[in-house]
């Protein structure tokens, strides 16, 4: 256990992140704040707002240096904010005092943090697109290969009518497709910052527009066109992205844990899951991951709201939440989609399970149907009445609803209720889905 | 004191909610459930499922009925789900059992409650573009007209560097125009459901797609192509976007909050806010409100994703916690731009007391542009350190720190150092708010 | 539907309130301020800081007078608070300006809304004391009665080993009665409020101190001793309180959702939950419900935290944040109260389908005490081993555990295996539970 | 940056958690866990339950054996539970099978975990224990030496009356006053756990009600007398107090950022706070920490409150997200006391700047007392209007309010009118904070 199990040695296993966990390391952020001064030098050298050959050192040093991020610590915490420290360390590391002075020339510490932030979300959010992928594939193949399944749909865990797994699987996908698509636009909202200590670029020389336009091209982010400090759209956005990602995730934990019950034994969820002093327990710890990281995620991500609301040009306390809540949702992102993709991978249906289910049912997933089937035969609420009326009948006796209703209604012909016979439109969905996650995304996504 | 403030005799007009509020009221929702009924057995009507002479009955009674909400609250009590006494009230009352029996054919209680809200939603979103509208105007006549009316910046609520007032206005302004921006696809968003029981859509005819497609049309709501009942989607995107409406509104109000303090009055808010007891006073009760509403919606938004988490088919408590959250976001949502738009155009900078302010901070506001003046003279770290010991000096003393510095470096000419000389980009960013905040958004927005 | 549902008169009967609702009414809320004003009144008028004979008249009046909240309305929306036109209106409706004028002498509005608040809390929490109570009752004779009905412990939703019905029922109610017990202090902390414009009762005459003791005597409310203003500890530990009992009574709910799932059945919750078109089925309403209150209230819980969080002397923003979330959460709690003692009252446990449900594990559930039998024949990892390889091959033949184990190790006899063999403590569990049940509280709870 | 900044190189040293981030160690986990399966080896074997031998050998290898928690990570992440590996690992290690087969027998993983928790918790509440004594010793020494310092109190941000900084600091820390009485009560309830699988203790020998105790004994652990592995009061004690010590602190931080502001300057923070570019600032770093502490700790014990929702006998996911949350709320409510503690003692009030703020007012803050003095000559309606007139009139024309009082009213004496003359209570308050705070808490506090 450290402070969130992502980084625990003993845990960590348990919600792995992949490649995302790697951005979050003290060290990739310390890197991707040299790489912005960096490339902010170099723009500034070319603009000839500092010497170009300072500008070409600057550049160089800011790929070759390394800094330890401990040693920055201590005015860290003093400053609340780590620029200042890199920035000195940064010059003395350089070793040549003529160039150095101009790392950092006219930028604030939040150009850089803010930055650095949006290039490695830049690469968090090509691997989500990836592991998303997997995802969807995962489904579209389930969705594939069981649109015929029938299945029992339950509403509030009751019994309601047939479906297929296919459909289950479609049911899973649909909200991840949705934000499959909304990824382009979080891309495109990929800022670089500029604008100095209080948004004003004073010290940015005559053109401040332009320069910041060469360092969004220097380091393939979007150029918003203005100062953007006490706006965190981008952060927003994600933020609520990613807690909609988990969230669908932690649908599909909780229900391979409910079909993974003792009592339904619908699917099959691989080798984990060993008790300390039950032999015979498996358990479903993956999807029980899914579910936690959705509550966990809905939570960072409603703080991170709060964080979004940074008073005058800057906050202090604002900032400093989000810098505490945003990195764990990206990992919280991260883990779900890990888990999912290896789980939906593995993931088999018991198709004699759901077969018994629905037989053990004996008809009662028929009811809708057959109270419609009657309907034909009297008017509507009566039918319902009988239906209803009937159903309590077979409850009681145990006898098969279809066959009782079958036995007072001579039109009734069992063949048209059996689970096949009832799946509706579950096989087009299922199809539907599978068929719209092969699509590849609009440019850009 | 109700339930909540939006609903109380004593506290509603703390919190206006313009017309959104009559769209959250029990008649508002049978209403529209009706209507979705009688749209319905239209469709059915024209694609031959019922009888057209029934058809008609219905989609009239469903115009002209009059349905008492409290006459259906026994059995939504018992049911959890309004539509089963809905219906049973609808057939009733309208006298014609033959035609009666059609209502509410094939469809299931979500079929009604989903597509019933998507009705109440466009109204929303409609109320809410006017309203964002309303506020961003506002916003862009105060960024226009104060492009260059000079201030200080506050970070941590100190003060920074000089900036604008319009630019203030533009940051306001700015995450607004954005959600703006992305209210197109919150439209196109609003989708019909039509899927039966369980998704199914198997008691709904041979060509269920066709008659969702019929559905979508009638009620001029999208057709998603598919079944969405454990999909909230449109919901939770809804919902996340309400909550960075009221997080930039509540930004607004802490920082109109903290400008109205005694200490700084840089704005005049209008007069409302007397004290019981102290005669003096005036409160900022409307900025006050706005950081409110941020605040509640933000836990609201949290719960609403924690309810889009359907399990298996449909999940009881899921859904209700959808219904108990939604109308209040809503609502805050309402509230929030409801406040704003008056409180903005009635603001009015101080513009002497912000020239004060500058005038009382005795070129602390120039240190930065100072230390880059230095920077020409000496190596960078060195002037920021000449900085640093001049910043203090002046601070001890009570001197000017721009009149020190030129005393002591010669180089500094004053004229270049006053608030007007050091705005930047300040006027370009507030202009290029107005300017942008003028270019309507593209169609369907 | 209205902003919450407990308002609506189309859903309010499924979230019953109680008596309590009537306390969170605007009408409720005036009627308690006037119960202060005249008791402050009357407080001052003996103490000689006002004159008796109008102390006598405004304390009549306070219970004699009908204030209309409608006509509050207005000026409240503007003040933000309601206590500048309630006293305007009490002072006018008197119609005795020279006794009028001595109403609310020296008080600031927060101490009339706050003592107000406290007044009706005390009520709450009467109403809750009687509803909790009739919870644990109920609780104490399932754990009574049900003490050594076998049934499966689920851990994951797996199978586990056998525990009692009774031994459940004590589970869900061990938390309540830990909050039963924690009622006194609540009830404790219940303090009147007298401390003026910004909590130095600078105008309450020259003895605040007795003023505010003889103030807590008349409304039989604490006093604190001091100021409380932005102490918001009472309001605090109530939320904290009332979100355990709604998380406690969600267990509850979800577990009897999961027991009344088709697969499952094992309760039986009385006769609610039609669905509209689906005549076989019965929601488990009621369970959703608590499930709903548990994470409404649980959202509701931390923006009353935030709202703690006044800043200065008072702090609007907060206060209007207190206002909004506080009657909401007492209602969830007491609606989750009103929802679960009927419930708990009228579930039946179905004892066959726990045994069916035992029988059908086929052993499975004995598999721990198996593999401590087997180790007293062989050292423990090793018949952990041999379990385990015993459970696999049982479960893929379909052989029932326990004989299959009998058959290879002589030393295990069938009868030590049952469920009801291996209840462990589970009835002493539950009958711990029903005893500690009726032990009556220590005085004051 | 880590995932949380807590364990971060780089920001650590932002939010200190003195010696509570060493219990949320890997290795302090792990150690933890050793010790409760040592201590339960040896009850087990002074009970016979298992050979004294043997419990001995187990008992000191779990106090020498040193666990390599990386080496535990495979199996954790498969098993969901650390204990497995633990066990296995321990055995492994011990090399000598006899004995080793008697580690953790009978128990259950959730056993070990949640009583090593409790071990941790203990010392966790230890040094809240004393960091709180810390801070609320500071807040009485500020209080007392500052009983009669005259500042302005603010409400809405707006100047409301005199007050006095030694009543803010009593205002500070009342609450925290109020969570040390509390202390006492957490402490009692850390509870041992010993049920087994399913809270039957089916395998834990003839009297496992009396093993548990002996195990509490050992561990100097409370007895609750029953299972209580769903029963996560404890937790959500815990939980709901650490959030209320944060926001209590929160409240600090905020009132030290506004009153640091640079307008207001009344208050000095000690030396933190430098800006990457501008040489004048020094930013308020650790009250934005306190602030940021308080949201996120706010966060989290919501979420805590939905891990108490653990479904039938164990919930995966439930406990999961406890164990994701709990260890960063324990240390955000330890960094906020390490904060707080060393700011409070740095702190300075700035009298002069309090005098300079009250004597800029022009009397405004003697409204309220004038009013009441105007009231002995006429109606006290009419006074409030004529001082609502008079502070207008003074406040157009610039000039002091009491000298315009004084000179309309000769009844007026000014000299009655100063800060000084109008602190009422403030003094009272801020002593009799003093004087609570050095009042040592009830035994077991």
């Amino acid at each position: 256990m450290s402070a969130a199990l992502f980084d625990s040695a003993l845990y960590g296993k348990l919600v792995p992140t992949g490649e995302v966990g790697r951005l979050f390391t003290d060290s990739a952020e310390v890197r991707a704040m040299m790489i912005v001064e960096g490339a902010l030098a170099r723009v500034q050298g070319a603009a000839g707002l500092i010497p170009e050959v300072s500008a070409k050192a600057i550049h160089r040093a800011s790929l070759e240096l390394q800094l330890d991020p401990a040693g920055l610590a201590e005015a860290t915490g003093q400053n609340g904010v780590p620029v200042p420290a890199l920035v000195s360390a940064f010059r003395e590391l350089m070793q040549a005092p003529e160039h150095a002075q101009y790392v950092h020339f006219g930028a604030t510490s939040q150009d850089v943090t803010d930055t650095a932030l949006m290039l490695r979300l830049r690469q968090v959010l090509g691997h989500y697109e990836t592991a998303l992928d997997r995802v969807i594939a995962a489904l579209a193949a389930q969705a594939e290969a069981h649109a015929e399944t029938p299945m029992a749909a339950r509403t509030y865990l009751q019994h309601a009518t047939p479906t297929s797994f296919g459909a289950l699987a479609a049911a899973w996908g649909w909200p991840l497709l949705e934000l499959r698509e909304e990824l382009a636009a979080l891309k495109t909202g990929l800022w670089v910052s500029l604008s100095g200590a209080a948004g004003t670029a004073s010290a940015l020389g005559p053109d401040p527009s332009a320069l910041r336009a060469e360092l969004a091209q220097a380091l393939n982010l979007e150029d918003p066109g203005r100062s953007w400090h006490t706006d965190r759209t981008p952060i927003l956005r994600l933020g609520a992205w990613i807690a909609r990602i988990t969230g669908a995730l932690a649908k599909l934990g909780e229900d391979l844990t409910l079909l993974a019950a003792s009592e339904t034994r619908e699917v099959t969820l691989g080798g984990t899951g060993a008790s300390s002093t039950m032999p015979q327990k498996q358990n479903p710890v993956a999807p029980s991951v899914l579910t936690m990281l959705g509550t966990h995620a809905g939570g960072l991500a409603q703080t991170l709201t709060t964080a979004g609301r940074q008073r005058h040009q800057r906050d202090g306390a604002a900032w400093f939440t989000e810098w505490m809540v945003l990195p764990q949702l990206c990992l919280a992102g991260a883990a779900a989609l890990e888990t999912a993709g290896p789980l939906l991978e593995g993931l088999a249906p018991r198709t004699e399970a759901m077969a018994a289910t629905l037989a053990g049912a004996k008809g009662a997933l028929a009811a809708e149907a057959l109270s419609f089937a009657l309907a034909r035969e009297m008017p509507r609420p009566e039918a319902q009445a009988a239906m209803k009326a009937l159903a309590r009948e077979a409850a009681e006796s145990g006898a098969d609803l279809v066959a009782l209703a079958a036995e007072r209604h001579p039109g009734i012909t069992p063949a048209d209720f059996t689970p096949e016979a009832l799946l509706g439109t579950a096989p087009a969905e299922a199809r539907g889905f599978a068929r719209a996650a092969r699509i590849p995304p609009a440019a850009g996504g």
